[in-house]
């Protein structure tokens, strides 16, 4: 197929994705919305969330243009300075990354909005479907979430690809060759909103579940999601501004960012391609681009099979259209590569031509994927040794079975850090066998990302699924909908469980291959500077371009400590404001229980707003401080260290990130699914006896559990955002470290 | 002064720190063993501690000399391949390496040994003393640590020097130079040593502690320590055979791993030196030998400070002591330096002589010691912020209490890594500016760590006077003394848990600096071999040397996740062995509990040996698993992805694994000190009344001191000897990673 078809074909890709995105939307408004009860919940919880959002975005939303203006000005002064000339060039690319930053900012929260919106009107159709059927619930469920996946992986695209047609990609020549480093600021835009609004909604979240389980379950004595708990509203509202807003920012920027790095590293294949002859040496750098909106039409179509019978397992059905997007990429990929790849004969070793060498490494990325949902399974579901393991050690109380959580975090990181490990030896041998030399080493780590991240928008979509029917539980619940209604809103909650895992999985591979090729874009990015500085000889030529980060210089080796260090110090902060906010939540309900009359016997009301809006004040009140810290540090740490050190921040921050990442989100779905386990009646104890709901065990699993929540949903996937943010932010920010 | 004398002054001040070890041994034998009761239970724990030592070091013993044997083979192949010639120089150098393996572990068995036994041998008399007074109680715990703290500094020192005399190193010339690089072998006996001894004796201590806590005073609600625990005995042996003889065999590493790792790098001022025509350029290589002996005779001096007032906090005693070595080693900096760096009036910046800047250096180090007793103190101490806010949490539960601790763990990192970091940066700024170059600036930190290990020695009286008292404390309770003499110990129990937590702070820096240093001799090591084999003609010149360590080749930023996973690998391991064993203890006391009759009201005596036996058997099956991970990763990653791909994995091994310790050693002893505030009847409700002992809060305190139990005297300090064992074991197994 004509290469140049496959680039016209990526805006149509996206615009198809958000028109059906939009058919999603409108299929799942025009759904039942069930009882009255279910209604009015509904109805509260549609005003918390939207008030936490306005609140919110609002806050984020000056943030971000105050970070541009800082942005314009940094960059245009240095790049002035930099290129010592009177062009006025330097105010140009101020202006282009700034807005580019802007734009970024807002589609990522556009994204985040329109995501929360319509989960939160989903929620309650799902409800209202599980009063019927299985399969519809679990349709409406799909369908609501992948709103915000095709949204979420639709505009990335297409923003990614506006500000490259806007910066004169699409000419070919060297407009096209500068492009991709002019829209880094989109990419940092991106990271900039995901870490506001996965920290906010992170610590809203999880706050909300700590402090109403606390006060609610352990105090009182009465059960989750009751009406009687003045917090209930709070922790339904947390579900959708944490889970979903949250994790479509973290995905949205993964997707942005990725697309970002890789297309850098075609530029450097380019300039091969170019030199060689080659025809269509831009379509390298359109490679990655073309290869996402493959994916979003892979999506597309699996989204059609999502049926089945209404005594499957929810799963299956979920893993059907899962196997569909993942063989429809693969397909797809032999035809991107086959096109597009076309070195005019010339061949990697033993003959085989380039293009297959990369269509290997694509699939090393779809592999990958594939085994991190394999692998997150076996560590937190109930059916294998790990969450086991904490069930039984439950048996002898919480310290042992916090030990036995903690003992299983640690131990996730080895499969994980193995199978990253291999995907990258593997696609970096591929591209370096391919007869591209060097370039193409990196290059296949670049093909092996795209790969992976094909199928975005369905994990994506299965993510969204867990707090959509996870809140039509509570609404069930709440409302006091016939059990029949809560059986199938209670498998669905388990299934979604089970999904929102495997995503912060598959978040953390991807995260890892991506900084090694955002890591590689940055390298490029300081050479380009100092290429242009010793060109403009306000730098001698002596000094040379970068070649390599040498963790032997004691300036890296500082950085680098201080990026393994930041890693915890962050976390610590995310886990601490989910404490405190929990606690003011614990006074108020503690102080509602007393001063309203008649909550206990259902004849007062509790005031759910006033918990609302304390949580709201006091999220955005403590997302502050880790947020400033993670954009600070590498600023800092440039500013002092220079250059290189950051190279050094940037790589060993995200080891670092990644690992602790794995550790907080494995131990927490572990220990949530250890409880779950012994709530289902499979503990025994050494006489055979069932140790079940309000034995010690599982007292002590509900202890686990609360440890758990802000490990793997307030500083897990938050540390995925600092992870990512690492890498745009030196991107942007690299002219300021050189000197 | 002379700087020959000087040098002649090592292994003076070596027995002479040997012949005071036996002076305070044959004191400490001589005092009053107190009441029958006393000495029955002292005779029972005794038995049990030589039993455990008797097995785990036949055990070790046989891994060591097996391990030598490996080490002969492997090196002797490589060496006589790699210099291709028939004269035997390879096989010389594998009977000197592999006979410094053995004689590196013959040290570090000896010192543990030792020091246990005559701490076994304190505890009692430390107990009787109690019964008089409280500075004789002090002077005999302290005399007690002592000993084992002058042997382990003085036998690393005569050890390294002697292997050193053996080589060769004292005649001058190349056989001088050459020497440091024969004597690795001794440091990787001795954290192979250290590393089988921590690990068996930390889980050994724990799972005792852990499992005798949860079945006596959770399960049958019996007071600690109580006579009527079968496990009772077990966990009074465990502090003799975890913290006396495992922190002894870390430290005893420590040491010898540094004093080599910093010879190395002054065979690289030497070569300047030599080349500069400055006198006496074999006094740079001497240097680390001479600090250390300094420091071993300011501590011997410091022993007679140790005096004070009956009513005076403890603590206040032993700081006058901590404070005497460090005036008195920063005094004996000033003639060491002064002597023997001797540059022939050649000078440093600004005219400032060179042994101005090493002396600043040395001062860097002096109060990186200092800075980080009080930082630990700060985290682990009940009069601050960080442990207030974990008895605060605990007000609602256990796992409030465990998300504070781990927050509070997390945060301690920041200030450490940024200790750490501005001691490395000013100590290589100094070394940098002191005329000597680059090289200068990676000696500025081996002095650095130099002088921050002359105050070794107090540091492990001071570490080792924590397990005594906590013996001490144990037999007063286990024998019932009387109330005077019970309070004495409760209150120098409390001082000795501050200590111990001072010495891991203190641990986790020195490890620190030594792994930039040793990570630099690494370099230099891999370089004399690529050297000698271009020389050879093995190699091709074209090939060069080792000159960075670039984290953007695939092969080393594997290295790098791999190192980073190792660290929680391991960790997991540690903390797993702990609970399994624990388990164990556990269904042996409760069977005793249930068959052996009058138990309860003192009539029947419980089987203490067979749950000695029984932790003893499982403490030695479970080291060997993540003992022989941490052995075998380094050198499968050297085989796998070469060496420069291994000082990857050194770094970021180094960063990761001194990080995770810092969180896992003071959030550990954040929820020990937790426990003891609520115990203390600091803690208060919302209506001022106390909220002390049995109290929900007090509940949840004990749940925390437990999980921070295998992390803070298990996992915390096994990854201490990990750090260096990857170290040592990477300089000695270098000429495997070279192809």
């Amino acid at each position: 197929m004509d290469p140049n078809f496959l680039q016209v074909f990526i805006p149509i890709a996206g615009l198809l994705a958000v028109g059906f995105a939009i058919y999603l939307a409108r299929d799942v408004l025009s759904r039942d919305t069930g009882t009255q009860a279910m209604m009015d919940v509904s109805a509260t919880i549609n005003e918390g969330a939207v008030a936490f959002i306005k609140r919110q975005y609002t806050t984020i939303g000056l943030l971000a243009l105050a970070g541009s203006v800082v942005i314009f000005v940094i960059i245009s002064v240095l790049e002035t300075a930099s290129v010592a000339d009177t062009s006025h060039v330097g105010v140009d690319i101020g202006i282009r990354t700034g807005g580019a930053f802007l734009l970024g900012a807002a589609c990522s929260m556009t994204c985040g909005i329109i995501g929360m919106l319509v989960s939160v009107k989903a929620n309650v159709r799902v409800a209202a479907a599980a009063r019927r059927s299985l399969v519809e619930a679990v349709q409406v469920a799909m369908r609501g979430g992948a709103v915000s996946g095709f949204l979420v992986v639709a505009l990335s695209l297409l923003g990614v690809w506006s500000i490259f047609a806007i910066n004169g990609g699409l000419s070919g020549g060297d407009s096209t060759k500068d492009a991709p480093f002019l829209i880094v600021g989109y990419g940092f835009g991106a990271s900039f909103v995901a870490l506001f609004a996965q920290l906010g909604g992170g610590i809203y979240t999880k706050a909300a579940d700590v402090g109403s389980d606390l006060v609610g379950k352990v105090e009182a004595g009465i059960p989750e999601d009751d009406p009687r708990n003045a917090g209930v509203i709070a922790d339904l509202v947390g579900d959708n501004v944490g889970d979903c807003a949250g994790r479509g920012a973290d995905l949205f920027e993964s997707t942005a960012a990725e697309n970002i790095g890789a297309m850098i590293l075609g530029v450097g294949v380019y300039a091969l391609a170019l030199k060689a002859g080659w025809p269509n040496p831009t379509a390298w750098i359109f490679f990655p681009l073309v290869v996402r909106a493959f994916g979003l039409v892979s999506t597309i179509v699996a989204m059609f099979f999502i049926r089945g019978k209404e005594t499957e397992n929810p799963m299956n059905i979920l893993n059907r259209g899962y196997w569909v997007t993942t063989i429809l990429s693969a397909l797809s990929l032999v035809l991107i590569t086959y096109s597009m790849m076309n070195t005019n004969g010339a061949t990697g070793d033993n003959g085989i031509p380039t293009w297959i060498y990369f269509l290997g490494a694509g699939c090393v990325g779809l592999a990958t994927s594939v085994a991190f949902v394999y692998i997150t399974q076996y560590y937190t579901a109930g059916t294998f040794r790990p969450v086991k393991e904490i069930a039984e050690a439950s048996k002898t109380g919480p310290a042992t079975n916090i030990i036995a959580g903690v003992s299983v975090g640690f131990e996730t990181t080895a499969v994980t850090a193995i199978t990253i490990g291999i995907a990258l030896l593997a696609s970096n041998w591929l591209g370096a066998h391919s007869g591209l030399g060097s370039v193409g080493g990196v290059f296949g780590t670049a093909v092996a990302t795209m790969g992976m991240l094909m199928t975005t928008a369905y994990v994506l979509a299965m993510d969204t699924f867990g707090p959509i029917t996870d809140n039509a539980g509570g609404i069930a619940e709440f409302s006091r909908a016939e059990a029949g209604a809560r059986d199938i809103t209670d498998r669905l909650d388990a299934v979604g469980n089970t999904t929102k895992a495997l995503t912060k999985g598959y978040a953390i591979a991807s995260a890892s291959l991506a900084a090694f090729l955002l890591f590689s874009a940055y390298i490029d990015k300081v050479n380009l500077i100092l290429g242009r500085q010793i060109a403009a000889g306000t730098r001698t030529a002596a000094d040379g371009l970068m070649t390599s980060v040498n963790l032997a210089n004691v300036n890296v080796f500082v950085a680098a400590l201080i990026a393994a260090m930041l890693v915890y110090f962050f976390s610590s902060l995310a886990i601490r404001a989910v404490g405190t906010t929990a606690q003011a939540i614990i006074v108020e309900v503690r102080r509602q229980f007393r001063e309203i009359p008649g909550i206990m016997d259902y004849t007062g009301r509790p005031d759910y707003a006033r918990v609302v809006d304390i949580t709201t004040r006091a999220a955005l009140r403590e997302m502050m401080l880790p947020g400033v810290v993670a954009v600070a540090t590498p600023i800092i740490v440039g500013l002092l260290l220079g250059y290189e050190a950051v190279a050094g921040l940037l790589m060993v921050g995200t080891i670092a990130g990644v690992l602790l990442a794995t550790v907080l989100n494995n131990s927490g779905g572990a220990w949530d699914n250890a409880k779950k386990y012994i709530e289902s009646g499979q503990l025994l104890d050494e006489n055979g006896n069932v140790l079940g709901k309000k034995s010690l065990a599982h007292q002590a699993g509900v202890v686990g559990d609360t440890v758990g929540d802000p490990f793997k949903d307030t500083a897990g996937p938050s540390l995925h955002v600092l992870v990512k943010l690492l890498a745009t932010i030196t991107l942007v920010m690299a002219p300021l470290f050189i000197r």
